[in-house]
Order: C-alpha cells, then structure tokens, then sequence
C-alpha cells in the first residue's frame, strides 16, 4: 500500500496551529494523524478542526521518546511525512524512527530551547548520511526563527542579491498579556534565553558577549521603537555556513524593560534557582516554585493583544552597488487566536511548519539527506507565506 | 530586701545593646538580670560582656506571655526596674506583672510593629490607673522612634519655641549590606510598613495617604538627598496629644529604589503572598518561602556599613519670630556593630532604652501612671545621649 497522509506528532500549541493550517490544505495532504502522549491533547483539537473546519483528524497515542514504538506508529499510519512538533529532546528519536520506516522529516527546530540547539543541529547534521541512505530528506527549522527567517535570507541571496555581507534577524514581540509578569512559555527557558551568554558571527569567528550587553533600540515597522538584545538563536549557525560570502551574522530579541526588571529582581533574591532549597522540612525548587505562582502559559492566549514582528535587514551588493532591505511579516495576536486558537508565538511557528511540510508532500522541495531550510528555492515558501496567513513586505533601506 | 538592679527581658538585638549599655552603666543600674523564653540567647550576650566588660550578667530562663511566671520572676530578682526588650505582644503582660509586683516599666514601643502599634498606645494607656494606683510609673517608647524623636520634640517645646506647629520626623537608614535584596528584620513587617496605607495628623484630623503616596527627595544632613515616603508611625499617635499647639506632624522613611522595585516586583508575582499555594502536592505560604530564600537578618550586621540619619524638622515661633530647626543624630553602623555586636538598627534603638531606664532608675524622671517620653523634662536624656554613643546637632533653618 502506498504511503499517503502526514502524520504530526506533538499536541501543544504549535501542534494546534500546524493541524489547523493542514486541514486547511487537506487537498494536499489527503490525512491527517496527530500523535502524542496524552491522547486527550489530540483529542481536544481534532474535535475543533471537525467543528470549525469539518475536516476529520486521527489521533493517537505514542511515546515519542521510544524509537520502536515510534516505529510501529509510522508502519501502522503508513504516512508519506513525519512533522514533528513535539519536545525538542525527541528530535533524534522521531528522525531515527523515519530513516528506519523510509518517510521524510520535517521539524521546527525548536525556537524555544536556543540553548539546545546548538548541539541539536550538530547531531541533527551528522545524520544525513543515514537519511541519504533512506533516499529520504529532513527538513529542519521549519518554524518562523530558525524557518522563515532562513527563507528571507535566501530569498535575497537567490533574488536581491549578487553578494550579501550582513544579516540582522530582528524578533519583536510587542504582545500584551495584561499581566504585571508573566512569560509565554516555560519561565525556566525564558530565564535561559535572557540569562546566557550572547553569541554572533563576525569574519569566521563566534564571538561571545555578556547576558544582554548589546542593546539596540530599533525601529519595528508598524510596531515602533522597542528595546532589542543580542542572543544567540540557532539559525545563525546554518545561516553562517550557508550564506556564502557574508561578514556578520546577529540575531535581536525585544525584551521590555519590565520583563528584565523582574527576571533580575527574582534572581536577586534566589527564586530563579534550580537546585532544591530546604524550607520548612521541604524540598523546594525556587523556579518550580515561581511556575505555580505565575499565571499558566496557555491561559495567555485569549488575552494577549498586539502584534508580533521579526525579519532580516540584510546587506550586500547588487550590480556593484551597494544594497540593503529589511523583510518581515507582523502579525496580530488576536486574529491567530480567532483563526487558531492560539498566539501568535505559536502561530508563526505551526504556520511555516505546515507550508516546509506541504512543499515536501507535493515534492516541489526534494532532495535526500538532512537539510536547512535556506538550502532550497526560497519562492515557493515565500508564495505560500502570502496566502497562509504570514504575509511578507521588503522595505528598501538606504545603503550606506 | 529593698528593691535593687534592672531586669531586663528579651535577648535579640536591641537587648543586646541595651545590656552592654547598662553593664557600662553599673554604677547606676548596680545589678543586671538578663531574661529571655531561650536562655542561651541570654548566655551568649552575658558572656561578651564578662569577656569584654568585665560585668557579671545573671541570666534566666522566662515565658513573657505568662503573667504568673512574670510575677514569679521578678518576685526572685526583685529589681527596681523591668526594661521590655521583649516582643511587641509581650508588652501588656510585662506591664500587668510589674503592677502586681509594684515595679517600675520602660519599653521601647516597638518600632518594629508600627501597624500594632496604634493599638498598641490604647491598651497600654488604659493601664494609667493601674499603675497610678500601684504607685509606679511606666516609660512607653523609649527606642529611637519613638523615643529619641519624642525627646527631641519635647527638648524643643521645653527650650527653643514658644509655640510648634509642624513637626516632620526623617528616618534615613542610608546601611548597606552588600545584598542586592534583603531586610533588616522579617520581610512581611518591611513589607506592612511599604505596603500599608500612609497617616498624617493635620488639624485635629488623621489624613490617610495611599502606600508611597507621598514622596520627598529630603537632603539628610552628612548622608545626603535620599528619596522619602511618608509613613504612619506610632509617635504621632502620642506626639499630636502632648505637643500643645501644633498643626501637622508627620513621619518619614527612606526606602531605596531598588528596595521598591523588589518589593513591588515580589508582589507582582505573587511572593509576598499570606496564604497558602498549592504546589506539588505540598502547601505553601509564598512570603515564608522568600524568607527562607532571603539572608537572615541577623547576618547583616558585621556586613553593613554607612549611616542612619533619624531628626525632627520643627517650625514655630520663637519671640514673636517664626523659627524652624532640625535636631538628628547620625549613626554610623560599623561602630555600632564594633561596640556592641549589633548594627545601627538596633544601636538607635538599645541605647535610649538604657538612658530612660537609668532616668527612671536615678529618680531624674519619677511619676505615678503611664507616659510617652515627651511627657518629661527632655534635658537630662539629651546629655545623656551625648555621651552614651547618639551625639545630637542642631540645625538652625532658614524659616519662610
């Protein structure tokens, strides 16, 4: 029996998105089944996707940690592509699963753990010549940053540009939850992010800078001026290696200053710590502690108002002279929740998921071996960002 | 046997330093007896001065709730003067018993407690008659504020005015521990003080202020502009009744704006929280978790270093002319802690406890019934501040 469908695997709030914008597309891709641990998950949004939509989703349940049992699950679904917007420490598995079952791979590359990515990639690449061997193909950082920002650096390399000397990835979101303090995800990875070191590439080398040492107040377009910070993000590191000829690669994230205000607050007096603190014949974990008192991630969805922008400013030479553009998509808080049911963070991230995995399914990307996404024909990505609800604009900045 | 010695009961840090006072005092005080619920608390400091001074402390083990194990103690030692360095819920049954013995009473009020303290005033006001009738007195507030501030008032009333009409008592704690969060004494009264509602008396009238309502930037002599927040404090209570003539008192306190920014962002998140969380199966009180996370007040004394600035500003007339002066001690906490183990928190606070007992031991103050410290001549505890370790300036200030 030949293969037919997709099968995605992982329930939370990208799973949402990515499932919403497939049944969308179910003309591409003929099936869907959504697996994950907790079948409930599953459940929850199938049930939507037949209300709003009336598109009929399989759901089931696996382990994601278990190669075998990941095994069985593809042989039983017997689909033509594996997304996987699962845990991030479950990449290797499911990427192991497909080469034994013979089915491409697609990921998001997992935004929300930077700090993992950096081995991720490593172990993700040094498995291409088990996926050539499959004759198969993983795409990996299917999701906006790494993803779409992988995409626009791409596009203008294959179509801006003759040579492109700098990049700037510029990730705003200027969302309001109404909360004095709240993070959108786990508080832990949030302190990871604003607490390690910053990392960028200039001329060849990594070079290291201090938790938020490099500010710079930039100019979002159609959001406004917004504190922004250096960090390290994944997507630098294949970008580096792919855009030949360039100089220097950062990427920025906005930070308020009341976010920062409270994360140092709450360093100062302990409760970001990770190891268990005896109190009152407890054992207590500050962090876990702080996560209780802190309103549930998933609750901010309906409430969260505004907009989200990140893109490129990319330099280089175009016919000799020099040239500069900034690319970016905004999006809007509340018409992701409407159409979705979740924020734009997950959002911009489920929505290029879906269109990396209908480019495989349809085979307009196709190659065998492990891949970035800047590694193909950016157009057909950036034609499907238009019309699946991550519209894109190029500025024309002055050069120099 | 005829009355003989000060017994003194509590052993925290203000008993520290009223004890190593009174042993500097014991021509005066003649005998000391140092009581407390934990007697090696009492051992340790009656050890330091037999090392240090060379004085013979006698210590005991007492329940200071307990107005029949009270009687019972005080019976034994049979001193002239009880001296309550206790805790602030002690202060009406150390009172009962010393009527019952016919014992003479000072406390100092407990600056630490300012919410109880207005009840405080009323209970042990309404304890005039049973002092009056066992032909005793008792001293209330005879700590810094109150105390000192009361003095300073009563020394102007007395000596430099023929009428006041604005008093503006300035507390700076201008200390510094090296910690970027921490409390001299227990979190949830540092937060009662910032977090409560602001009082002043006006004309006859109480004015409440919302928390941190009311700020000035107030230039303390030798320490220099710190930013001020009125607060209600308990010497206002007493001051607005004996100070004759007067048409605004207030009360003022320092607090850093790293302070606030901590405290604010705690409640923020919901750390300074009274009632229990569930979290992991285990209840927890939010603000007993930050305590435990916190330094322990008592560890900041060898690390403290700078000043407390705590005066009056008084305006009225002199000779037919408007006049205004400010009349403050500075306070130095690294020679505090050299001198008597504790910092200046409690220094300020220790040694006029000693100065008004030795003022009620001597006979210099004497009365039958309960009084506030304005109540008396001011001029005897002014020169015994002088050389007891709180030297006093005053400021001549530009009135109009």
């Amino acid at each position: 029996m030949s293969k037919k469908g997709i099968l995605i695997i992982g329930a939370g709030g990208v799973s949402r998105v990515a499932t919403v914008k497939c049944a969308m597309n179910i003309d591409t891709f003929e099936k869907i089944t959504l697996a994950s641990r907790t079948i409930s998950k599953c459940e929850a949004i199938a049930a939507d996707i037949l209300k709003n939509q009336g598109v009929k989703i399989d759901v089931v349940s696996v382990d994601a940690d278990n190669v075998d049992e990941l095994v069985k699950l593809i042989e039983k679904v017997n689909p033509k592509l594996v997304l996987n917007v699962a845990l991030p420490y479950q990449d290797l598995t499911i990427m192991d699963a497909c080469t034994k079952c013979g089915v491409d791979y697609v990921d998001t590359a997992n935004y929300e753990h930077p700090d993992e990515a950096k081995f991720e990639y490593k172990e993700q690449w040094a498995r291409d010549k088990q996926f050539k061997d499959a004759r198969i193909m993983a795409l990996l950082g299917s999701g906006f940053d790494p993803g779409v920002t992988g995409v626009f650096c791409a596009y203008a390399q294959q179509n801006l540009f003759d040579e492109i000397h700098y990049i700037d990835i510029m990730d705003c979101n200027a969302g309001d939850h109404g909360y004095k303090f709240a993070t959108n995800f786990n508080p832990e990875i949030n302190l990871r992010e604003v607490s390690a070191n910053g990392r960028y590439w200039e001329n060849g080398q990594w070079i290291e800078t201090k938790p938020l040492e490099i500010r710079v107040d930039h100019d979002y377009p159609e959001i406004g001026v917004k504190a922004s910070y250096l960090l390290y993000h994944e997507e630098l590191e294949s970008l580096a290696k792919n855009i030949k000829g360039l100089k220097r690669i950062r990427f920025f994230m906005t930070f308020g200053d009341s976010y920062i205000q409270h994360m140092n607050c709450l360093q100062n007096v302990g409760m970001l710590g990770i190891e268990p603190v005896e109190h009152q014949g407890q054992k207590i974990i500050p962090i876990e502690f702080l996560k209780t008192l802190l309103p549930d991630p998933a609750s901010l969805g309906p409430r969260t108002v505004g907009q989200t922008n990140i893109g490129c400013i990319i330099e280089g030479i175009k016919d000799g002279k020099p040239r500069k553009v900034y690319i970016y998509n905004v999006c809007d808080h509340q018409e992701c929740y409407r159409e979705t049911g979740a924020q734009a963070v997950s959002y911009t991230t489920g929505v290029p998921a879906m269109i990396g995995s209908k480019l495989l399914y349809k085979g307009i990307w196709k190659n065998t071996g492990v891949f970035n996404i800047e590694e193909f024909d950016a157009k057909p990505f950036m034609d499907e960002l238009m019309t699946q609800g991550l519209p894109w604009k190029i500025l024309e900045l002055d050069a120099e």
